[in-house]
């Protein structure tokens, strides 16, 4: 069962590649992400990667790691605060902040940070578990 | 530029293939997304597409389609109502609902329904764009 403070961290990086895959699967050929030349013409300098790429890492830690099988998502909210590289390190993170045992629901906080522990994405999930909330 | 009220709308599905190369982009392979044995025996009865994919069709749109070029991601908030499937008929929708022309920034109603009217996914995307806001 998880309790309120648990939480899990992971580092992560977004290689070139995936933007062009989730570019591929999305259909979101935004130049910002996949065109060198524009990106670089941009207030950012070069290529960042696409915001719901990167928080797909809540997703994927909350559905396989912590709380994993059983997952089922119901929220998700999100502030892009400041971009995220490719090829770059940055640390994903999920704390539980509320849980509601009857309803098998939590809410955690979602955040990736660079490797100077700035914040670039903030937010919060909910999701159901029958297996462990 | 856009004013409030406008709108954009699309059909849109999200073929088996999508949902296996979205696990690969983002590490995500939940089983109720991946497997079908363990999505028969789930309380959906069969796979379901991830939540962050099928949201991503609004940074999409955002992104590349209304408004379109020039838009950076500053906020998205999602509720995931209903299970989504894959190989079905969706219409995903963005409409205008508050304009900060100082700040180049609009907040966007964002939507998936089925075929039949019921919402699937609903929230908010908060943009910036410099071309057109």
């Amino acid at each position: 069962m998880i309790e309120i403070g648990d939480y899990y961290e992971e580092k992560i990086s977004f290689p070139k590649e995936s933007i062009i895959k989730f570019a591929e699967v999305s259909g979101d050929f935004n130049p910002i992400h996949v065109s060198d030349h524009y990106a670089q013409l941009s207030m950012f300098g070069r290529p960042i990667v696409h915001g719901m790429l990167a928080a797909s890492v809540f997703s994927k830690i909350l559905g396989t790691e912590f709380p994993g099988e059983g997952t089922v998502y119901l929220a998700q909210n999100l502030k892009f605060i400041a971009p995220v590289y490719p090829d770059t390190d940055y640390y994903a993170r999920v704390e539980v902040i509320e849980i509601n045992r009857d309803k098998h629901n939590a809410v955690f906080t979602t955040t990736l940070e660079d490797a100077e522990k700035h914040q670039c994405i903030l937010g919060t999930a909910k999701i159901k578990n029958i297996n462990c909330i």
